[in-house]
């Protein structure tokens, strides 16, 4: 693998909000709370290196009025209108996860839809910041992961995921959107072999 | 499934050219070729339905400027650089995959990347239609196919794929996509019950 420019570089972590990622949430995604070490190491890190930080997450008003059609009518079927809503708190809440700790001089961004890029700011914030490379953590791999690195290719930037701060529902969805991804140019490496890229 | 209006609906066929689908092109997409009856029996029947059948195609410069960074790295690898050029004829080219015969009222779209709403006017054209509903076709269901699913999604359209006129690498490619997609409120049906529900 290339090396990595730390300065150039912004590592995307994606939903990880107690919603999604604490067990027993209604909308947890299984794979997503093991993550949670890892990210928080490589988070650690890559800042120490000069790497930006982006914490992306999700959330929605209360009566789901900006909400996409199918995710509306899920949630409401399932009596969960609202747990995305600004100033939730608690286990269905877009609170970070527990453990993840944004500090003062990381991004923030909440995202609409599903990819990071999706009627959001990034593109310009990391434009301004001379950023070329996106490395992807967080959940959920089929979703949030992908379209994000898609969208990454798509804007000519270096797109990477790191494999093991990635989750998916299952163990099946998860190896089949990392081949997906890596047959298009996605580079998938685990944190720790990333980290020995940076330089 | 609910009603499908013809007038508020564009079929799209995406990436169906002679490279991604003629056997032996170098850039052939393994299950496209077999799709081409039933996409041209749909989109005949849908147009003529009324709905609107928009033909997407990919074609870049032939000296790969304007290509994602991986595909020009990878079609200049495997010498291949200048086949997606305008003008270009034959077995690698954008021609029109043998059969399919757009038609004068059609509209005609070339997109620079996966998605169909990437860099191009579709939105703005279905939105000048009064469309508010995407029926998928083309090729291939891992790249082109689902990231115009999840923007239709995103861009809050009713978003459908027709199964029997999508195509991947393999049926096990095709198979976890459809799955994935479904997961998110992309509706997947045949082509034939598709047409069942137009009214």
């Amino acid at each position: 693998m290339d090396k990595i420019i730390p300065e150039k570089t912004a590592v995307l972590v994606i939903d990880m909000q107690k919603a999604f990622v604490e067990p027993g949430a209604a909308l947890c995604i299984a794979g997503a709370k093991k993550t949670v070490p890892a990210i928080i190491s490589f988070t650690d890190r890559a800042r120490e290196a000069g790497a930006s930080i982006v914490w992306v997450t999700r959330s929605y008003e209360a009566d789901g009025s900006n909400m996409e059609i199918p995710r509306r009518r899920d949630l409401e079927a399932r009596g969960l209108m609202g747990v995305l809503a600004p100033g939730t708190t608690g286990i269905d809440s877009i609170e970070d996860a527990e453990g993840l700790e944004p500090k003062d001089e990381d991004v923030r961004i909440v995202k609409p839809r599903f990819s990071a890029f999706f009627g959001t700011e990034l593109l310009k914030i990391i434009k301004e910041r001379g950023i070329d490379t996106v490395i992807l953590t967080g959940t959920t791999t089929p979703n949030c992961i992908r379209t994000t690195a898609y969208d990454g290719i798509s804007y000519d930037l270096r797109t990477i995921a790191a494999e093991d701060c990635c989750s998916s529902a299952t163990d099946d969805i998860q190896k089949a959107n990392m081949d997906d991804m890596r047959r298009i140019g996605v580079e998938i490496a685990g944190s720790e072999e990333l980290l020995d890229c940076f330089g």
